[in-house]
């Protein structure tokens, strides 16, 4: 199984609009963050979140193939992108399996509404086909096992992924995460790699900040840690050097086999 | 007064995902095209349509300032970037006036409530101030005017937009418009430039296709024509040589000074 992040940024990506900063002016490629996703590259391709920069991530990883799509919560950071999910339908000429809570669903149908009624479709529409996930509750798309977690994220109900293979957990994902519960540090103990939310170095009321993510991963003893959703605040290079061993920064198109 | 065309492209946009057609694979940046979206610089800057790509476009063309965003209706492909304009208003500290017709500004409240409703607001997100537009009826920002012009385009009302300075026409843009009615063309009679939704070769129920968009030009003796709104069926370099004098192809990044 391979990971591939095809983004690793918070909501306004990186460069921003309008922004001057010397991590917006960097020329060094790991300072270019799209919106946050995540491939998962099985005997499935699953996507977790289809944020608005979808279809140029698509493109410059050249991602051809998608069987299902995965869904933290439900921000537009995190969603905006679904209508560019057509192409994916236009291929295989099926509808796309989307799994997430019952409020991402619920909001995917507020914005998307098209795309799950049948009396509104038009042969060239994302056609999507609702699997409603439950906490803990673990469920499978070919060999690759998802099991949602409960995170805190303000007061947006969002998941968390535990990627697991034939029973194993290879790796966590946790885009979005104000801080680790005690529940989440008993399922995610000893964890092989951890992927979470590290934002930017000063502290903010719905996200972990780099410290904080370290202190997460160190509590639960997770093997490897990747920090991710990064601002403008953290350049790559300078930042990275700074971290403690087993931990480093996620960017744009690095991929690992697990 | 300029015209910068942030996006030339249809819903997909051209490269296509998941395509390797000989355009989707052109090496021609005239071939890389971005959803729809015009941006008018005068003593305004006034962007009308924000589409999924809007981030990316911004960065692309250095666009870091917007006083307005007109809307010619409210499909994904010009409305989904809607988001990304928070960067604008977290710039000014100000609202962001968006102008459109009843349909458009519902459509866009469904889809993106917290901007609309103060209630909602939290300090970084998009704050819109709605201005609804009639046929026909001109409004002005700064020293540009525009008038909202009825065209068909499917089931979904959709405006155009004739652009004036000081009551004189200087261009039309219609990016998604299924044929020339009547009243159009009396309101576009000789207009010195008129940018219309010219798709591909093939007709479509809901879009002019190339051929469609010439005779619509000629009807209304249209001094300039640029065809715009174009698919991945469309080569630049090949196509335009093709075109009779007086009409080219639009391209993503194209300036024109009026």
């Amino acid at each position: 199984m391979r990971l591939l992040f095809l983004g690793t940024g918070t909501s306004q990506g990186v460069p921003m609009i309008g922004c001057d900063c010397a991590v917006c002016a960097s020329a060094d490629p790991r300072d270019r963050r799209c919106r946050s996703s995540l491939l998962i590259q099985g005997d499935r391709h699953i996507l977790i979140d289809s944020g608005p920069d979808l279809r140029m991530q698509a493109l410059a990883r050249g991602v051809k193939r998608l069987d299902a799509v995965v869904y933290t919560h439900c921000h537009n950071d995190h969603v905006m992108g679904f209508d560019d999910l057509r192409r994916f339908c236009e291929m295989t000429g099926r509808p796309l399996p989307v799994y997430g809570s019952a409020a991402t669903l619920t909001a995917l149908q507020r914005v998307f509404p098209y795309a799950f009624d049948p009396a509104l479709q038009v042969s060239t529409y994302v056609k999507a086909e609702p699997h409603e996930v439950v906490a803990d509750r673990e469920f499978h798309l070919g060999d690759t096992g998802l099991i949602p977690l409960t995170v805190p994220h303000g007061n947006t109900p969002t998941f968390g992924y535990i990627i697991t293979v034939n029973g194993e957990r290879r790796a966590a994902y946790l885009p979005d995460c104000t801080a680790m519960t005690e529940a989440m540090a008993e399922r995610l103990r000893a964890i092989p790699l951890l992927i979470i939310d590290g934002l930017r170095e000063r502290p903010h009321p719905t996200h972990l900040n780099i410290s904080g993510a370290i202190a997460a991963a160190r509590r639960v003893g997770a093997r490897q840690t990747l920090l991710t959703h990064l601002t403008h605040h953290v350049s790559h290079a300078d930042r990275a050097q700074l971290l403690p061993a087993g931990v480093a920064l996620a960017y744009d198109g690095l991929a690992l086999d697990l």
